[in-house]
């Protein structure tokens, strides 16, 4: 482990940090921080400094930090073979054995897995198969889809442009064409104040509805949305929206890609959303929570009715022409396997479900009355608090004045990693699926303490 | 190690494999294989097969299978700290050395590097930096991109767009608007065959000027190459090419992305096949080589004219909009640094010059005079065989023939792998470094022996 400058210096003059202030980086006035070392919901950096991490990740490291089994299952495979392609039937026993445990865990109309490495990637193999998907169904004009504004999907090009969030898409032209979006189902954010929960899922679906009949549906293929929002707020959906979205959809013959990126694999305290919700997706994204990002890997899976499509289409034009060099990639699978078996042995997403509800409970005891804190909401272990200058009439900071930033800042400070949200003085938890209750209460306390540090 | 039919079964019931026959492979026609472990230039798989990998999985493993300086890299940063993001400054020791040593090692005008996953992604990103490059410079609506019709970008939908090949755009829907394609730098598939070389790069040059003028300078953003077109046809550019085609993009100040994914990190038998041709690039798009596939990891490369005006960018509308969660991923950067340290170790980038030089003089005195070969060419380690029903006026073979597959499965056979690109009756090869003389040979002669078979 370097020590001294060098590595600082290193840094800063080679290394192009997402996410960042280029300049500000560069010029040495964002910090460095270099990650050596991390165990359950701890990391430590070369500083010496020990921080729960209540953002695992990026959502990601659900099954906590410093796994043996995980790493013991990369470094076998390491050893064994770190890489074969997986085009034209190739495979690992690692690859296939993963395949065969995602559909086992998936809903049961759900047919094959495509594997990639992101969840951007994902989206993108899902774009492409819907329309492919349409032009073997001889339906070559319908192709638009539908996203949610505040939802997220990705960074590229396409998936930039399906997500809806300002920061993804100011100055890079996004969004491309055929991508659409509508309103977000976030009833703490409602327009009109005075609609009920029931009466916001109405107008969610007939916002949907009159968007399909404005564009006409038969130029819409596919309407992509994650179970409960995620980068866009951390916002469960309302009770029944899924149910009236669906609704519309299926009158439509529009596809449904269920981005289960953060929500797949126990975040929520089941397996899937789309189970927790009663959502019957065609299509789930996944990445994070498959390796709990000890090694890269993204899947789609597919329903038996796109698939069947799907074969049609090789029967008539021959191979698909889709594929990443590491589609499959056995470091990955390896990692994908004994993280989807320490989740199972461990009883981790269970304990996403109960500590899920201790913390919220935690949160809402230290800042229920707090009159900054505008909503305390959560799901299993996706969590927020979202802070407002006046709770009555529901009067937001100006973004200006970085609120959630600064309690971000606060919180930090105390030891304790949570995430700003992009959009909206919104701050973030999602912390490893092996949470204690009493990791839960630290948690609570110190924001408590922040809160009251940077707002009274 | 499963032995039984149910590792086939799963396969066929759940994996959804790239670039395949899906009905055919779902019905159990296409062979399934299961690869177990790989030593130098040879992979075994399950059945107990030992073949000579001379297409290094994808042109990507490059220094070689069963490399234990690179699984143990992996296995110890997976023990330490499999996984941190990258976002806000953060890092691990092994993405900021990685990033120090690819500085190290690219032109010296390259300021820094931003890692990705895959070869697709890096391209992503580099058209989604370019757009904002313009609007940074308050050119907005220079924005297309040039590629060239062989090209091979990816598989995405940009960068599938990009891609100049047809299996990747069909019934895709590709290429997407902005993506304008040009002239392959392909000599032996030129037009006009009685053109010389030095005719032949003045007429791609005069195509470029032809298609930027039709255009318009000031819509065009960016041209993206690779050195030498790899899944296109492995075919090394004309003489003084390059040369040629920046003095047009530098007249109509249009950006050159060099697409070093096959080339990157010593294919050619020099680091860089920029440096090869003497390219002077805006950007460089990184991947394959920069691990030899031991883990997923790539990288775009910027130059200090294009990071300055992304600096001046965050500095006027704040941190950059774009990251993955598995940027700069610690597993794939330790295995870069490893990889790169056994790179120069073993001098394998030299050895790549020189026993490429030896292969393909020992391809010509096997086939030079064979009637249905056409074309023997290379550069380094990546070279093909070009096969034609007539050399006499070049006649090429009916495609449904598949006369370059039925070449490819006779050499399987006789336990070598090579690839039949994807357009033409063209068959591949790009071994790892380590390829020996006798290796070298061995593959020459078993092509030989193939080509009697199928062609006589």
């Amino acid at each position: 482990m370097l020590k001294n400058d060098q590595l600082e210096s290193w840094d800063r003059e080679n290394f192009f940090h997402p996410s960042t202030h280029l300049a500000e980086f560069a010029r040495g006035n964002v910090p460095q921080r270099v990650v050596t070392g991390g165990k359950g919901c701890h990391i430590e950096d070369r500083d010496g400094n020990r921080l729960l991490d209540a953002f695992a990740g990026l959502y990601c490291v659900n099954v906590g930090y410093g796994r043996p089994e995980i790493a013991e299952a990369i470094a076998e495979q390491a050893k064994e073979i770190a890489y074969y392609h997986a085009y034209v039937g190739h495979g690992t026993e690692a690859s296939i054995t993963l395949a065969k445990m995602v559909l086992d865990r998936a809903p049961s109309n759900m047919s094959k897995v495509y594997f990639g490495l992101s969840g951007s990637d994902a989206n993108e193999t899902n774009i492409k198969l819907v329309w492919y998907y349409n032009n073997i169904l001889d339906r070559p004009e319908k192709k638009k889809i539908i996203s949610r504004w505040r939802g997220y999907h990705g960074s590229g090009l396409m998936t930039g442009s399906l997500t809806g969030l300002a920061a993804f898409q100011q100055k890079f032209d996004l969004p491309l064409d055929r991508v659409i979006h509508t309103e977000a189902p976030y009833y703490f954010r409602r327009d009109d104040l005075s609609m009920s929960e029931a009466e916001f899922v109405a107008h969610c679906a007939s916002e949907l509805e009159a968007l399909i009949e404005r564009e006409g549906a038969d130029t819409i293929a596919a309407m992509i949305g994650e179970p409960a929002l995620g980068t866009g707020g951390l916002v469960p959906p309302p009770a029944g929206y899924w149910q009236a979205i669906q609704e519309v959809l299926d009158k439509h013959d529009i596809l449904l890609i269920a981005d289960e990126v953060v929500t797949g694999f126990g975040r929520l305290g089941t397996m899937f959303g789309s189970e927790h919700y009663g959502i019957r997706p065609d299509v789930i994204t996944i990445a994070k929570g498959l390796t709990s990002a000890y090694a890269p890997l993204s899947g789609s899976i597919l329903s038996d009715k796109v698939w069947k499509v799907l074969e049609e289409g090789t029967d008539k034009f021959g191979p698909i022409g889709h594929g990443w060099t590491y589609s499959a990639h056995p470091i990955g699978a390896a990692a994908g396997v004994a993280n989807l078996r320490l989740l199972d042995e461990l009883n981790l997403v269970s304990n996403a479900g109960s500590v899920g509800a201790h913390f919220k409970a935690a949160l809402t005891d230290a800042l229920g009355d707090h009159p900054n804190v505008g909503d305390i909401r959560g799901e299993g272990l996706l969590c927020a608090v979202e802070f407002v200058e006046n709770r009555d009439g529901r009067v937001f900071f100006d973004p200006a004045r970085t609120m959630g930033a600064k309690v971000n800042a606060a919180l930090l400070a105390r030891g304790v990693i949570s995430r700003a949200m992009p959009q909206g003085d919104i701050l973030g938890f999602a912390p490893p699926f092996c949470l204690t209750e009493s990791e839960a209460e630290e948690i609570a306390s110190k924001l408590k303490d922040a809160v009251a540090e940077v707002l009274g």
